[in-house]
């Protein structure tokens, strides 16, 4: 028994932010990358390849003992011929399935007597459910893409003779939305953080607040064990996000993200055992570590691509004023919108904590300059 | 101005921690290594080459925008020629005087009215200090190698035959060892952590203790004030240590050492900011993060080789055992007494992470089996 090779398929942020832990834990990590200058290939040791093709990564598994996968893209039939080669790949491709495949996702959760919205397949005619509705492809949409808010039968007529089939859910007037981060391994150990308060704009998530400020107790129990029992009812091994809607004291399903989450980024510095070292422990089959928190609250901005192409200058600024603000840059290219890193601040003072962070996020790409 | 390319020469495990916040704030980052299975190669873009050869120094120089280096052990010869060709290289070579040279060191804690043992620069006859003694070489010992304790005068005259000149310390009947972790950068900003209480057997750091208890808030704002004095006096430029014995209330200065240290080695989970971090802020002239404490107690225990050859299987008992250890392997071979890899612990317990810090080292390197 010696120190396993991980690999991972993709080389994003997610990526490139499990390679921290895998080298604290001496692991040999490798990333499956498709050019050199991707996030992760260029912090890690790196295999270039298609994650379409099969060949190319089935010797990529042959030079690893677990691999992962840090996207939603790579194709269930490609996770199946590793199946079926007899690689160790996590998460399964069943538990992917609930990921890929949104509609097979609202039957299982049903099936887990936990609540989901109104939902319907659809695939033309009269929808059972009342304008205005959310419509959604099945598959392959995330961070908002893919889904549809739909006025009325004509705009669901127009799309679905674009899309076919579609998932129809009721538009929930919700009081806000949350992430429950969940781990899984093999040896079926388990474990959730507290639940995080996620904002979104636009459908993209803008910043987080760990824990809930105000959640109930009850409540915050109640979600947290819905995501262990869906984390069970999909038999996950890895790292899971469970989005959800909150409306006074329920809550309800929105969408599942089998791989560590931009809502998970605040346990880097706010948990003992952040999301990626969680991953790579949990399909590793090692023992899940302690999801306490290291502060009373942890804040998390997305630092989104604006007017400014430089994201190193704005350091000198931010540096100095704020000494306890931590810095993620996922070394992309600033595109307009595009997620190229995060910012993070542990502490007491939820206000102060937000006020740094919204600052830092506006003065790095750009919306202040000072 | 856009993402600098830190090189650092040396791919030991300090190389190997820096990768850590190099990724996160998104630098460009490259080890200069002797072996492709060097600690930090392994983990991290690497060029190979011999830290003693000037042209091949420099021609590693050339791809980076500021060079540093992770041991003491780059010839003065090899910094003084990258400083004359123009290269940012830190710490200077004139403060790594003070590391290399024990000699000018004590020359220089006199000059600043620090408090030094007594001490005299011996080149043979009768010592003006009483037996028994310290006799070091004035360069290259480090974890106790060079220091030698002499009981008397026919000892001196015979290792002085073998060494040439030595400095000569008296022996101080200490109460415990600390050590002060500090940063300054060009732009003159400097900042310490709390002071930590330093284990030794046989001369090298077995655990340690941050911040040390039941220390006396005079005698910790002292210490730190000498810290910040000494890295100010040698004009320091990166993190250092300044070991120190404690008598009561008084302190000593004991070593210097230029660079991320295995007495700081707590801050990557026990503060806001790691030393590996700070150091490459100050190199950067960025300024300089929080060195606030996250948790009451941070606890480091040093891996020490033993027995046993394999590192990973222990996991299996330690994680599951107590959830909040955190592990860092080198990714070294294991050799009997050699540092292969740290855990810490943070807390508010001080005798629970002791007592779970050292049974972890001990059961990691054989002493225990369960």
């Amino acid at each position: 028994m010696s120190f396993p090779r991980v690999g991972v398929i993709g080389a994003g942020q997610l990526a490139r932010m499990m390679a921290v832990p895998a080298n604290d834990l001496g692991l040999d990590f490798k990333v499956f990358a498709a050019i050199p200058n991707d996030s992760a290939a260029q912090v890690a040791h790196f295999v270039l390849g298609d994650y379409s093709n099969v060949e190319s990564v089935l010797a990529f598994a042959k030079e690893c003992d677990v691999l992962t996968f840090e996207h939603e893209l790579v194709p269930q039939s490609v996770i199946k011929a590793l199946e079926a080669a007899g690689v160790k790949v996590y998460p399964r491709s069943e538990s992917f399935t609930y990921s890929q495949d949104k509609l097979e996702m609202r039957k299982k959760i049903a099936e887990l007597n936990l609540p989901n919205p109104k939902w319907q397949k659809y695939d033309g005619g009269k929808p059972q459910l009342e304008f205005p509705l959310i419509a959604k492809l099945p598959a392959g949409g995330y961070d908002g893409r893919g889904v549809f808010v739909i006025q009325t039968p004509s705009e669901l007529a127009e799309l679905h003779k674009k899309t076919g089939t579609l998932l129809l859910e009721e538009k929930l007037a919700f009081d806000y939305e949350i992430a429950v981060m969940v781990a899984r391994s093999p040896h079926n150990q388990a474990a959730t953080w507290p639940a995080t308060l996620t904002i979104q704009s636009d459908g993209i998530c803008t910043s987080t607040v760990t824990p809930i400020p105000d959640i109930t107790d009850s409540l915050s129990a109640k979600v947290q064990a819905a995501a262990l029992e869906i984390a069970l009812g999909i038999s996950l091994v890895g790292v899971m996000a469970v989005e959800m809607f909150i409306i006074g004291e329920n809550f309800y399903i929105n969408e599942l993200a089998l791989r560590p989450h931009n809502s998970g980024h605040w346990s880097i510095e706010g948990s003992e055992t952040s999301q990626f070292e969680q991953h790579l422990r949990a399909i590793l089959d090692l023992p899940l570590g302690s999801t306490a928190m290291r502060s009373k609250y942890a804040v998390m901005g997305n630092v989104l691509g604006g007017e400014k192409s430089d994201m190193y200058r704005p350091y000198l600024h931010l540096m100095a004023r704020t000494p306890g603000l931590k810095f993620h840059q996922y070394g992309k290219e600033v595109k307009p919108g595009r997620k190229i890193g995060h910012v993070t601040m542990c502490g007491e003072n939820l206000l102060q904590l937000q006020q740094e962070v919204a600052h830092a996020v506006d003065y790095m790409n750009g919306v202040i300059d000072e």
